[in-house]
């Protein structure tokens, strides 16, 4: 894949996952397969990145369907798939990394560390790679679209950012490849971050701007269902993922919760 | 610039200069517009970048001198020259860097903290922007032409890298916008550097392999200068920058020195 179309009129666009697809990704490689056009070229990528997880997380039991993965991307009518070995890579010698270091400070760059230094360094990598003009991130992993958009930013990237509304099932919770992992009891808990969103929405539509009052909703909430353990659950400034002392226009309520090992994510951003 | 031509048969050659431009810089510029060619565009850089100097150096003194830097790259033909002011290089809130953390961990990269990260951020960004798929570098600074070339494998960046020999003055010294700091005497003592880098070669020619000799024949020459004060004379390999036992045939002779507060840097490479 040559980079010379980067600013031709037909897009290279590309969709970054871990594999183990689901509606979600889905809904991303539809949404390319429109940017891309008929001319255009649409790249997904799975790759589990093994420096996005830190020690004693899941890299290794992380879920791994490709055969249903490629089938995904061909009815999302994906162009070309990319689904590299992790010792291409990272060859031998590997020694170069990208990190950003204030977006991605706080809540999950908290709780992880390394994280986002391995999802900068791969997602850089795959741009290159792909000679992509276009990325396409869900929004429910909203810190890293926001630590991505401050690296393109910041690296001057030649690549323009799609961000997607997060999919959910019909009982709210979001989609995501980790949901595999939950027991029937902790599936059934596990709309408690969901419903704790909505309970702060409707707080804020009410009129509530406390970011302190919002966030006793959050914990209030997600304390109901006993199988919850909470990592964070905070109400941030979109741009900086800092915590604010007021909700207003670009404010996010912002989860991660643990079920037994298996930590779950969710957001609600109150667009301008 | 666009990107388009990346992949085109022009090139768009970039030569990264931190301006106070010599006869070494106008060697680099040369063999640019050798490989850009007619059709090709080649770019110069001039940007004292403040994030490669460590605390307490000389970014606030170092040399600037645009209007005849203007001219030496118009007698260069340069087809564009980008001159950036700090404040729209690192924006407010610029919060990201590119790290190589193996090859330049040593000599230079340990003498001077931050100042390889501060070289690989800014290189990047300066590929980014100009969209160049070709680099060119002097060996004069040969760490930083390792480092470089590592972080483009890692990050697959589509660049092509050209390394240009050290020009010298008549009487050996290597050529650097940091020679005007020197002092009568201190320029007299500077060709101790040279002159030591000889003495090692013509004792490896003479079939010296032993590091630590060839290290002594560095040091011994070097303090026959009293005013030059030794940061590092090393004999390392030349593509890990790690020291060596045996001297052969990718081997480098590395110095850093100091004069006062002007510190010099020279090699020698044992090229295959």
């Amino acid at each position: 894949m040559s980079r010379i179309a980067r600013r031709l009129p037909a897009p290279i666009v590309v969709v970054p996952t871990m594999g183990a697809l689901h509606a979600g990704h889905a809904a991303l490689m539809r949404f390319g397969r429109r940017l891309a056009g008929r001319s255009g070229t649409l790249i997904a990528t799975l790759f589990v990145n093994p420096t996005q997880f830190a020690p004693g997380e899941d890299y290794a039991r992380y879920p791994r369907s490709f055969p249903e993965d490629r089938e995904l991307c061909s009815k999302c009518r994906v162009d070309l798939l990319f689904h590299p070995e992790a010792a291409d890579v990272y060859p031998a010698g590997f020694s170069t990394t990208v990190r950003e270091s204030a977006v991605s400070a706080t809540l999950c760059g908290a709780s992880r560390p390394g994280h986002f230094e391995g999802v900068c360094t791969i997602v850089l990598k795959l741009f290159e790679i792909t000679a992509a003009n276009i990325g396409v991130f869900g929004l429910k992993d909203f810190q890293q679209c926001m630590v991505i958009r401050r690296m393109v930013r910041d690296l001057n990237l030649p690549v323009r950012l799609r961000f997607v509304p997060t999919v959910r099932e019909q009982d709210g919770l979001a989609l995501s490849s980790r949901n595999r992992y939950l027991s029937i009891e902790e599936r059934a808990q596990a709309t408690v971050l969901a419903r704790s969103l909505k309970a702060a929405a409707d707080a804020y539509a009410k009129g509530e701007r406390d970011a302190e009052k919002l966030r006793g909703i959050l914990r209030e909430t997600i304390a109901g269902a006993p199988l919850a353990r909470i990592d964070y659950a905070d109400v941030v400034d979109a741009e900086s993922l800092q915590p604010v002392q007021r909700a207003g226009t670009n404010t996010v309520f912002a989860l991660a919760v643990f079920f037994g090992r298996t930590r779950l994510i969710d957001n609600h951003w109150l667009r301008r």
